[in-house]
């Protein structure tokens, strides 16, 4: 995995001055480029990906994150991981089909939490079987042509998130203030998506339409991607941004200086539970006291329907080392223990909507969720 | 303002082996030792103060901190600060007490939330003018004699503060659970007073008669007293202690982990209303919303009865720095903007009851607080 730094690595994303966060150069032999969000906001760096493995590697260590970022990241692996197999002499469509399995089950499972990163991977994985299944039935055995179709659909993956984003941002633009403040927690911005984000699109299509609130950002710990990431991409978006420690935002509540709480999600289950970063269940407890609006904005790859409630959702748990160390220093005694959950399931019924790219599920329900599914298809 | 580093640091506090947090080490030409509590948990520091600058210096860093403690610390500051004026040749009895009035109204305004601190600085005052008023009356001017009095009220408001810990102890170990998990917030232990502490008190108490529930410490952010200082003297005292990030208390009550809460205050208002770190209003709500019984524990002394309510108790903000780096790393780009309050006001309505060491006022209220604190006159 090679980092690269391109001359002038910004204007390629929307919106505002952002760099991409995932981009594909080249064609058949072209590599993945991940904007490496490890090192935000201090530098701007690339990582190059040639491999399945690295491309893995990238999601476990967080170099990409957030739901719909890691799906078309892996989806984009899953091509590089069936390169090797499409050029092999002799290969066949059922070896590729094998190999094609196991790709998908490897990259699929980078993660626990986010299902967008198994159905991603599950399409590339029907992708390819449809086309296999072609090519079986022409007795036509064309792995490049097999593996070109791999490449196009995670470049259509990735031209639909960005739409389904903006769409996304335009639903949920309607329910943010006109003037006041927005608290978000994590980063579901720009730079956990192609482009846009989810709750942070809905704040930049509110911008663009002259509304005029501003945004306090919980800083997110342990991993800090409010104040690294969502700090960064508002402001160089021109939004005003003030980042916050996150035990302050019932404080700020309190006082009457949030008129509205909206944060994406990693998987929300059949009833519009939806799990998300570690946090987001306290935000929402808060916001319910303090009868402020909690919104939810997700694709609809972000709904599990084989999840009936909350209580399914797989929670990762990451090191203890995140917690323990600060910038090198150890700032937690060998004696003491250290939970560290990376994600919370909030209830249904703390959350005044879940925004889609179809709409609104407003109240939340499992017969709102299913109709704002409905209405994609 | 030196820094030593003696022999055998431990076994001088309670509980456990702990350093002590101060010390006033020799008699009238001696100084006093804080323990330099922004190194911990990494190196167990000690700073010696030998004037109320660098007493003032230390309290404004943290070095020293906790309501109960930097008052000690600055009643032992204004001895330092009178010294000059105790050994300057022909000064008169009212040189020094212009001087005194000086030197407390310096040491009481290093910060400006926690109410013990003027408390014990008025102390101070008050015993040098009646000192002084009784040399006057015996037309008497001997200013070592003056200056030995103020000593020596500084060395019984340590004495009172660690016998008032322990009956603080004593009240709220009643209220602590005998299994499961009791939260708290930032430090109000060993480390925040002479000894035992205020919250971590009652922990200590309730293990001594047996109880053996775990303790989760939110690490508190911005200064992680929670992590470095509340894990490091639980986890010396030999209790169970799981540092959490501020933001999955809410996760741990709703999974039923948590049978209560207790914290510190650095100022309570007529009403009950009590100030207290950062985040501590947060945790009072989301205690409330999973019906967890939530506790401040704290000496009469962090009563304020000129405050009627929180409202009227003021706010140290502190500086963005804080938040804006990590181990020496940028965080947050430039481009945003950083908000920090160190402390939030819990609302009496929130609080299951609050521990004095005269007992405890519950349900809180005007008039229960009023008869806990006539209790102890």
């Amino acid at each position: 995995m090679s980092v690269s730094s391109p001359a002038s690595p910004f204007a390629k994303s929307f919106p505002g001055n952002l760099p991409a966060t995932i981009e594909w150069v080249g064609e058949a032999n072209g590599f993945l480029r991940l904007l490496d969000q490890t090192r935000l906001p201090g530098a701007v760096e690339f990582l190059d990906c040639r491999s399945a493995e690295q491309v893995h590697a990238a999601i476990r260590r967080l170099s990409v994150r957030g739901a719909p970022a890691i799906g078309v990241a892996a989806a984009f692996g899953v091509c590089l991981g069936m390169r090797e197999q499409r050029d092999r002499r002799g290969a066949s469509l059922d070896d590729f089909a094998r190999e094609l399995d196991r790709v998908v089950a490897y990259l699929g499972q980078a993660r626990p939490t986010a299902v967008n990163l198994m159905w991603a991977c599950q399409r590339m994985a029907e992708t390819g079987r449809k086309t296999i299944e072609r090519c079986h039935h022409l007795a036509d055995s064309d792995l490049e042509a097999v593996w070109g179709e791999l490449l196009k659909e995670a470049r259509r993956m990735m031209a639909e998130d960005t739409a389904v984003c903006r769409r996304i941002g335009e639903h949920g633009a309607d329910l943010m203030p006109s003037s006041g403040a927005v608290l978000t927690h994590c980063n579901a911005g720009a730079l956990a998506t192609t482009a846009w984000g989810t709750a942070l699109a809905a704040i930049y299509v509110a911008h663009e339409r002259g509304k005029r609130f501003r945004v306090f950002a919980d800083e997110t710990r342990p991993l800090l991607q409010g104040a690294r990431l969502t700090a960064f991409e508002l402001a160089a978006a021109g939004v005003d941004v003030t980042v916050i420690c996150d035990n302050m935002a019932g404080w700020l509540m309190r006082r009457g200086e949030i008129s509205a709480v909206i944060v994406g999600a990693d998987r929300i289950a059949a009833n519009g539970d939806a799990a998300n970063k570690i946090g987001t269940y306290s935000v929402a407890v808060l916001a319910a006291h303090h009868k402020v609006p909690f919104y939810v904005a997700a694709p609809s790859s972000t709904f599990d329907l084989k999840c009936a409630s909350g209580a399914e959702i797989p929670i990762e748990e990451r090191s203890e080392q995140e917690l323990r160390e600060w910038g090198g220093n150890v700032v937690i005694p060998a004696g003491a223990r250290v939970f560290n959950p990376a994600f919370d399931v909030t209830p249904a019924g703390l959350i005044a909507g879940i925004i889609t790219e179809n709409g609104v599920a407003q109240p939340v329900s499992e017969s709102t969720v299913a109709s704002v599914l409905r209405a994609g298809r």
